[in-house]
């Protein structure tokens, strides 16, 4: 009887504790059917004991379509994959001290809030942030002329003053901003000399070189392999050298190692017009760079891991390379040739600063411009900029870029470039400057100098750090009218600058009130720099109106607006 | 032994029992401690067996703070508690075809697209929408002139133009719209008689007034309690009659009774200055308007729903009482007096328009203009204007109501009026007129001409509407420049419109630009009114830019944007 009753007991419990499981798992289930349907019960925590309905539930937008929500008591909760599009919101599943979490970003973007008063020999804004040669719009960095080649409006490719000048300050900034660099000389022709593998029938011999009056290494290698150097450790990338070929037939080749692949990728610089050519081989490819006419001193600033990467993409091959996993395996010469300082460093961020300064000087036109030689289109069937256009971004960049080289090297021709190159803020767009007005009233220097005016914003500024900088560094005799063309910008920047705001963000440009279009709404990239550049502008002129407007605008950035009426 | 094996086994069982409980009250459970503690896997339906997560996640919002989102496998679900504030997005339960579902509205108002040419003897846009008198800041109907009196900007109450117009405008609209009114003559001294309770020693007769060229009643109470008239079935509220007293106490009081609470509320109208006055008892109040100086013939038409309201609101009491539930109990006039044409009616909108149209014309300066006799502030501490401006909008409201007016009327004082109407749209803001410039170059009608002016956009689009109803209804030969200020005005909106769009929105004004602020987005209501006057105007004019901006400001109202770059 006892064991019986025990027996009962047991089943009993078992039955009981089943019946729950059961019960829980329907409860807790997903539904088939109904909208409504799969639904369970969360039991409040502690103190409450109200249960709280956690369910599926249709969301009707503006009453045009339908997406699945969730409801829990009273709250109703969205979902972000919904969300992201509709308010283009940024998101992602993070980890906050070992625990998930979510974060919500109205922006992308990201302001630099400048510690001190702008000064115009020192950093250019953030752009030691930029890489410029990295980016996918650089077809490479050409080698006779040592600057990035575009392709931004034109597949070919094309020298783009505004990215030319860009490049040269980023790495005027990088200068300033980056430790010293790592540097080995390997040769010089003089006191440091590389242990150069010499085949039979090839020669290198040291001279005295009554042009560059210095000692040089003249390298013949005749009918031979080429002559060479063997690297231990060529982690630095950047190579520096002057160069000249007495031969038709001479090249450099630096020989890159994939440290991982255990890969060779060749890059060579060849007596040749072409820009930059890949040859596939199986499993690697050789790069090659023309120096154009080499019978002339060539005094090169390459660095091999983005030349490298620039054929890389060209020979197909999606993923990029590290640079942690390239060393230079040698370097090999061929045909007859010399060369001098011969180098190879971490970086030689001023060798391409001056790069980009002496490309400017060596292209700017007698109209003080540095003319574009591609089309560009601002607005469908609207105004067309031809080729051989000014841009006052351009110019601006430039001047900011030549006005550094002028106080750094103290060689006049950067300053007389650069003075120059305010020419064309005092000509009117229609006639081949980059002067427009706002209603006739308001001078504008134009990015885009179309007819009518688009007033892009983020170039206009440019343009006035540029005046600016020829205004702080230029010998006061000389500034010419520099002074007063950066405070009329200022005047018609400080009143057409609410104009470019709509309460939640910015307008890049004003082409909806030129053209009568739709508001071309900034991207938060160019919101930011519009913000970074009040804010460097707001260190140099105290008007309230520019930390105002830049503060209102930084608001924006995570999600305020300005007041409704 | 066995008993012992038993019990050690229900202990167990127990034991494990409670265990799983344990684990499933924790797990499912709200947590207290940690931010990701209650978790609970939900079974997939059907074929999928994998489960899906639920559980509770922070989510980080811009870096800024932290609120308590929902995980479901990948997706995150945001409150809408949170989204409703960050992105002022509305949002409300309903059932579906007995399902609950979730509203979500990216705005809260409503576009009416034309579905016929604007007929400027028609309807006014949309405005048999409006009850201009119910709104709370209409203090009440004025006695002595029939029009609304405005308390929005000085609480003592003012006459606002724009205000008279547009209560004129929605009841000639509604006129339009509306069913033909039921109408009972209760006393027209003549063929309509109405049993009059005459008590002791009172006295009414019928007499052939001179001045009528008609029979009117006269009345006379003497020392009695008044003679009135009671009604069965007093359920249409609104009043008109003609009545002069002779005696200074004479008074007009029509009892309303609200059925619900079997409460008596008189309404008086009586010989004096006061606007309004309520006089609070026990349980009910009396309210009583001031006819002024009443020995002349005066012509009332009177909503007894919205007089009583405004009394009802005077007296402290918040809840409004609803037409539905009120009826005319009995009429009571006192003293020595004449009365005519009494008549109950469901609505007298004409007799409400003309009260207007007749306020408009009576009130008309010798420049043309309808003062605005309260001062107007535009932005702390800028652009006041100083009472006895004009207004662009309160003008052509007015020649709005003025040319229907005369279209129905045939009378000329009324086209005369509205002629005259356009005279502050030559002058300037600065000399006293409505005419302001962008930039020197665009006319602009000032709906506030202040100075700097503020380009409202609704208000300048009102005023172009009054223009055209000018120029489509008054005589060829004495349209003036009706048609010169409408099409400068229509080249100058053309122009203009772009800077009103925000790509998400619209702002209400160009305050921004002229006053160097925040740009004042435009609410949703005054946003499609933007849109509503832009369809309107596409139906008389063709251009292009009329329809596609309203097309893109409608998608704003859906949650588009304009493209960024």
């Amino acid at each position: 009887m006892a064991r019986l009753n025990l027996k009962l007991l047991l089943f009993l419990l078992i039955a009981v504790v089943s019946c729950t499981l059961v019960t829980y798992i329907f409860t807790c289930g997903h539904p088939t059917s109904s909208h409504t349907s799969f639904i369970h019960r969360l039991k409040e925590s502690s103190s409450e004991s109200r249960g709280k309905l956690y369910e599926e539930l249709l969301c009707s937008i503006n009453g045009m379509y339908q997406i699945s929500c969730r409801k829990e008591g009273r709250e109703v909760f969205i979902p972000f994959s919904f969300l992201e599009k509709y308010y283009e919101v940024y998101g992602k599943l993070t980890k906050n001290r070992g625990h998930e979490q979510f974060e919500w970003s109205h922006s992308y973007s990201k302001v630099f809030k400048p510690t001190m008063r702008y000064n115009s020999s020192g950093m250019f804004m953030y752009f030691s942030n930029y890489n410029v040669e990295v980016r996918d719009r650089v077809k490479c960095i050409s080698a006779t002329e040592g600057v990035p080649v575009s392709t931004q409006w034109e597949a070919s490719g094309y020298y783009y003053p505004v990215q030319v000048a860009q490049y040269g300050l980023s790495h005027y900034s990088k200068n300033l901003s980056d430790h010293t660099p790592k540097k080995k000389i390997l040769e010089d022709g003089n006191l440091v000399t590389a242990k150069w593998q010499v085949p039979k029938g090839a020669s290198v011999k040291r001279n005295y070189d009554h042009e560059k009056f210095t000692h040089v290494l003249e390298f013949n290698s005749h009918d031979s392999m080429g002559i060479s150097i063997k690297l231990r450790q060529g982690i630095d990338l950047v190579l520096s050298l002057d160069l000249r070929f007495l031969s038709m037939n001479g090249s450099l080749t630096i020989f890159l190692e994939d440290r991982d692949r255990s890969t060779i990728f060749p890059v060579s610089f060849v007596c040749s017009p072409v820009l930059i050519q890949v040859l596939n081989s199986s499993g690697s490819y050789s790069t090659t760079y023309g120096l154009g006419s080499c019978q002339n001193w060539n005094q090169l600033t390459r660095d091999l891991h983005v030349d490298l990467v620039k054929g890389h993409v060209l020979s197909g091959r999606g993923k990029k390379l590290l640079k942690t996993k390239l060393r230079i395996h040698h370097l090999l010469v061929k045909g007859h040739g010399q060369l001098d300082n011969l180098t190879l460093a971490s970086s030689n961020h001023m060798g391409m600063f001056y790069s980009s300064a002496d490309w400017l000087v060596r292209h700017q036109d007698s109209s003080g411009g540095w003319p574009i030689g591609v089309k560009r289109k601002i607005a469908s069937g609207k105004a067309d900029l031809d080729p051989g256009w000014y841009s006052a971004m351009g110019q601006g960049q430039a001047m900011s870029l030549l006005m550094r080289a002028y106080y750094r090297s103290g060689k006049s021709h950067y300053l007389e470039a650069a003075l120059k190159g305010m020419k064309p803020f005092s000509k009117s767009s229609t006639e081949g400057g980059v002067r427009a007005y706002f209603m006739n009233q308001y001078p504008w220097y134009e990015e885009y100098p179309t007819v009518p005016p688009s007033f892009v914003l983020n170039g206009f500024i440019y343009s006035l750090i540029g005046l600016y900088d020829v205004v702080s560094l230029a010998p006061h005799d000389q500034v010419g009218d520099a002074q007063l063309l950066f405070d009329q910008g200022m005047h018609s920047l400080k009143k057409l600058l609410p104009l470019f705001d709509t309460g939640s963000g910015t307008v890049y440009d004003l082409r909806h009130f030129t053209l009568g279009l739709a508001p071309n709404l900034a991207r938060w990239d160019y919101h930011s720099t519009h913000i970074n550049q009040l804010l460097l502008l707001s260190t140099i002129d105290s008007d309230p109106i520019l930390t105002t407007v830049a503060g209102r605008w930084i608001s924006y950035m995570s999600g305020k607006r300005a007041a409704h009426n």
